[in-house]
This record gives structure tokens, sequence and C-alpha cells, in this order.
């Protein structure tokens, strides 16, 4: 191997490759793989409630019953049982007439976040996003050269007023990129107002909308509210799902739902960019579907992590420093917390990782760089003395920074 | 939904997507699903030799053991003690000194295409490729916005001294793309002058090289030659791999290997466009390869398919017109025919679909545009009686062509 190779070689990659930087989160996870390290920085689920019996079972079943074609390859759009149960789902909650045709099953929700930025986005295009936003949302579609609009957000989610005013005056908006359940870093979920507005921003100025939803089924409390897509009219938005949250994050496999002409060129997409997803996972989850019930294995999720939920926000309560401010979700995995502008998480981040603590610093959910005073707390994937142990010893260490 | 959405939105795509077409092979394989076809379309394995019960046996081992970790996300990277299995399989074979370092899982091989045209190519560049060369790279690496320059082939492979001329002249080089073993279409395999001659060309352009091999270890005789890669002096060239073809496509698990400074852009680049492969796959066949002996099983596949070869070439020789050639590969899953100049390949396509037989016109094998009167022929996928049947039906079709 040639010694100076990057200073031979760097000329030579795409110019994206300047842009892409290792993800915070998936660096920090390393670092937490050490057993003694009590890790609020994944979104992990809890892998205590993944169903590996019944995973054995369906495994067991599906080769016994069609081996061969559960290893064979299939087709790009996927096992059409499997899109079929996501459609009629769909269906049920929000007000779609889905059928297989509008569903193409992706590698979790965020290849469908790639494909979506392979199917719209030239160099130079616009994506709006909520400010902050998804961390590997911002990565996936900045892999295809486009600049991102933060919209400002409060407690009902994204200001649509601000986006209206915004996609006025821009020239190259392709896409809206939102997560209004549960929002991933903030938690926060949108009231059914600005959904509506959203859809209407949408149709009037004729832009596609990713409505991104990997954590709406795991609400705690309270009534679910519409998907934005239950107010689509247009056609225009698109919606991502994914088995990861309610079934087990290693299979990958999750899927976007839209409009047939805008998934027949997400097919054509995917067919170019891994020919098809896992079909033997398929197969197994859709066999899952039939054989249990998984509304009744989702409640379990929620039931524990509800607890987390409480067990988490009350120990922030109790341990942190006053002026510190955090989100309080009713779903999801994740709370947001502000702290006073002088104080920069990243060096909270230092100090705690010292102490076997680990969060992810809020500055990269931020696309065009942020507020460095925010952090994400996950609370799904930790048990519970850990959550009260790890965050009270927090609350210590950030009484040293106020 | 909107009536005339197709005109109202076909603005907001990407570019790209003017450029992306269906995979002729994927459609032609939706017609091949009745069971009454005889079927060379495809590059399916043989399904009736996928390790069924093994599989069983591994999946209910890897959960039993570590069902959570076996469920849970994982690193980009991939699951180590595989990553180590390939390193090791490959300084066997190309004399190379990878650990696991140098190795990225992927989604199949074509994943490793898609991520490459991802981390070299700006629209406008230049990837140099066999003529003909594999369909679905074409549309992988397309959909970076590339060109494409051909370099003719003959028996021995790509024409080496012409790639050295055209890259002499060429400003937007980025990429050359091989496939030096058995070759997707046309079955040749490059002799090892060629390869040299390759990695020398390579290294004085300083040009990255894709050294594609989904079908190397599916030799039938001969000595297996080494790899471009094993000449390689600068860290120039890649290879991509794939359990595809040697234990079943379904799962969808290959890998990319190289310089690791490389090998480190690449999983950049995997984090945002869907995070990692499935882990559970991963860990099954790590599990395969520890309690089973993979090479019994490849000599399997290899008997198998090598009389299907036979098969395949003496019928075409004894059925097929005279002045109709084709390929005689000593290994893989394809042969290649070229028809008189005057006969085009999709109108016999037209004909023999009538009598229930599908093969692949050539034309979509050259990316510029081609040789209308060529078409591969795939000899894995049909028992033998069907390979006798078939073929010498379709000598009968070309027979009303010559």
């Amino acid at each position: 191997m040639c010694a100076n190779l990057d200073s031979e070689m760097e000329f030579k990659f795409a110019k994206r490759m300047s842009e892409i930087k290792a993800s915070e989160i998936r660096e920090i996870l390393k670092v937490t793989e050490k057993p003694e390290v009590i890790s609020f920085a994944g979104g992990l689920p809890a892998p205590e409630l993944f169903p590996v019996n019944e995973i054995k079972e369906v495994n067991r079943i599906v080769l016994e019953e069609n081996g061969a074609k559960a290893l064979q390859y299939t087709t790009t759009e996927g096992y059409r049982p499997l899109r079929n149960w996501i459609a009629e789902r769909m269906n049920s909650r929000l007000r779609t007439s889905f059928d297989c045709d509008n569903i193409l099953i992706t590698h979790g929700s965020q290849q469908a976040l790639d494909l979506s930025g392979k199917v719209f986005l030239d160099e130079g295009d616009v994506v709006f996003c909520e400010s902050p936003t998804y961390l590997a949302a911002i990565s996936a579609f900045r892999a295809y050269g486009c600049e991102f609009i933060e919209i400002p957000t409060d407690d009902e989610g994204m200001i649509i007023s601000e986006l209206a005013k915004r996609l006025e005056n821009c020239k190259r908006a392709k896409l809206i990129y939102v997560i209004p359940d549960f929002q991933n870093p903030t938690g926060r979920t949108w009231s059914i107002e600005r959904r509506k507005q959203l859809a209407e921003v949408s149709a009037k100025y004729g832009i596609a909308v990713v409505e991104d939803n990997p954590y709406g089924e795991l609400r705690f409390e309270g009534d679910s509210l519409h998907a934005v897509k239950s107010f689509d009219v247009t056609g225009n938005i698109l919606c991502t799902g994914t088995f990861s949250k309610i079934f087990c994050p290693g299979y990958r496999i999750g899927w976007i739902a839209g409009d047939k002409d805008i998934i027949r060129k997400y097919v054509l997409v995917k067919q170019g960019t891994d020919l098809q997803c896992n079909t033997i996972a398929q197969m197994e989850i859709s066999k899952y579907l039939d054989l249990y019930d998984i509304d009744t294995h989702i409640e379990k999720i929620r039931e524990i992590y509800r607890k987390r939920r409480d067990l988490a926000i009350q120990t922030m309560e109790n341990a942190f420093p006053e002026n510190v401010v955090f989100t309080r979700p009713n779903g999801g995995l994740f709370a947001w917390v502000e702290l006073p502008t002088y104080i920069n998480a990243r060096k909270v981040l230092e100090k705690s990782l010292e102490q076997n603590i680990a969060f992810v610093p809020g500055g990269s959910f931020f696309p065009n760089g942020g507020k460095e005073n925010t952090f994400r707390i996950n609370f799904s994937n930790m048990p519970e003395d850990k959550i009260v142990e790890g965050l009270t010893r927090l609350g210590d260490i950030l009484k040293d920074f106020v």
C-alpha cells in the first residue's frame, strides 16, 4: 500500500465527500459499548422486549413452508403480503386508500430518506426542515448536494407561517422534511392545526413532503393525531414507516408510502441502489403479523417506555438545575434539554463521559450549525435503576456548569 | 389524489430521474414468474441448492445464544467475525493482507456499486467499463450523473491499450469498473496479462478501480487466476464480493474491500444511506461459516452448474444456426450470444416469449447503446430437461430469423 495515499487520492473523490462527516451519535455509540457506561445517547429500543422466541418460530415456519422462495431474490417492491398489511395499517390510521402498490419496502426508514434524496434532489436544491431535525436525515439529504432551510419550531411543531414566508422566495425548493410525532430530537408532537396547515402549504406551493414517522406507534397517553398525510389532497405527501421501533431494528425493514406514480420512481431508484430488501426478513415479519398480535406487543413496549419516560422526567426535575429546561414527551424515545446559552453541551459531555455517562450534544441536529447549549436524552434503552442513577449524576455535573 | 399528478409533479424530481429506466431484466423477470415459462433471463442461483436446513439451525442457535444482539442495531461497518472471515478468505486468494477494517458489509454487491458511485462520482465524471458490462452497474453509476466510456473487449478481457489511450485524453476520469471473472453478461474471464496491465494503468493514471467479483468462486475447470487486486501496489483497487451466489441472495449480504482510508469513506456514506445491514443475517452467515464447510457447499453448486453449462453449450451447438456464435464460459452463470448483425434480439425475444421462452437482449448491457444483435443466456436456474427443451426451441426460432 502507498504510504501517502491520502494526499494522492483526495482529489479524486466526489465533491460530496468533503461534506460527509461521521455521525456524532454513531461515534459516541462506540464509546458506549463499554458495559459500565450509562448511555442516553442512542435511539436504541429496549432489547429485552424483542420477541426472540416468536422470531425463532416464524423463521422455522417460513423455511419449512417455502425455504427456496425465502432465500431467493424477490421483487424490488418487496414481499406482497407485507406490503398489503402495511397498506391496511396506514389506511386505518391515515384515512388513505392505499394498496400494496403504494408501498415500497426499504432498508429501514433511513433508506426511505436516502431514496427521497435520490428521487428529488439536485445539487443546490433546498430542503426545508424543522430546527432542530433528525441528524441522519441531514446526512441522507446532504449527500445529494442540497441546502437546508431550517424553520423555527415551538411546542406545537413547525411554525408554518414561517415556512410559507421562506417558500415564497425560494426558487430551488424541492422537499419539506418533518417528523410530526414525538420528533427526533425534541420529543415534541405537532398540533392538529399545524398538520393541516402544512398539507395546505404543500398543496399551494406544489412541494413534496416527506413525513417521517418512526415513533408514532409509541404513544404513552392521549389520542393519536391524524397524520399530515391524512390532510393530503394532491398526492404530494410521502410517509415513511419502520418495524425498527415496534418489532426490532436488526432486520432493517421499513417502508415509504405515497402516490403510486411517485412510489414507482422510488422503485426504479431502488433497483439500481441495492435491488431489493432481505427476502426472508420480509417473510418472517409477515408471518409474525399473521400468527401474533403486534398490538399486544406494542402495548408492552409502550408500558415499559412510559415508565422509563416518567422516571427520566421525574429524575431530571429533581436533579437538574432550575435554569435547565427540557421537553416532556407524550411518546417516542427522546427528550430535549436546553441549557443556559453560555454552556456548551459538548463540554458537559466531556465531563460526563469521564463519569461513564453519555448523551448526544444538540448542535449536530441543526443542519446549518446551531444551538450548542442543547442535548438529547434517550430514555428507552436503559433499565430503570440506571436511568435514575445516570440522570442524577448528570444533574450533579450540570450544577458545576450553571 | 390528483388526477393529473404526472404533469403537475414532473418538474420537481431530480434531473437523474429522466435517465433512470426500469431494469429490462427485472421487467422480463415479472413475465417469467409464470411457471410454464422456461427462463434463461435472470441471474438467479438454483434454489434447490440453498442450505435451508442449515439456515434453520443457525437461526435457532444465533437467537438462543444472543437474540437481543442479533435483533438490535449494530455498527455500520458490519459484524466483526464475518468481516474477519471475509478478510482471511480474500488474503488467501488475492495476496492481500486485509483485516476486518478493510471490509464493509453491504446490501449485496449491488450496494457496493451504489456506494462507489456516491464516494467517487460527481455529475459529468467518467466511468470506464467493459463493452458490454453489467446492466445494474450502469444504473447504479448513472444515478450519480456520470458518463460512460466503453472499452472494447475480446476473449482475454478488456483491451487495456485502448483503455490507456482513452485515459490519456480524459480530464474527468474517475473510476474503472470491471468484472474479470466469468463476466456478466459475456461469461468471459480475463487473462492474467490483462489483469497485470490494468493494475499498472490504474497506478499510472491514479484512477480507482472497482473489481466486481460475484462469480469468481464458481469456476468449473482450470485454476483460479489472481485477481486484479493482487497486482495492486497503490491501494487504488477496490473489490466487491457477495454471499448471493455461494450461499443465498435473499439475505442481501455482500461487501466491499480495499484500502482502509477509502473503506472509511464508504462507511461514512453508508451511515447516511441506511445505517447498516441486517444484523441477524450477518450473524447467521457467520455462524454457518463456523459450523459448516462452505467449500463443500460451493463444490456442490459448481458441479450442478457445470452440468448445466455443459448441457446448455451442447444444446446451442446442436440447435443454433451456424452463423450464430456464443461464448463457452469456464464458470459463472452466463453465456453470451451474437447473432448476424441484421437480426435484432428484441424481435427474437418477442417471438420466443410467445413460446414461453425468455432471455435478456444484449442492447442494455452497452451503456451508450449498442449491439442489438446480442443476447445473454443464464444457465444456472433451470433444471436440465428445461435447458435442453428451451434452447432447442430457441434454436428453431432463430432459424426463422437467419
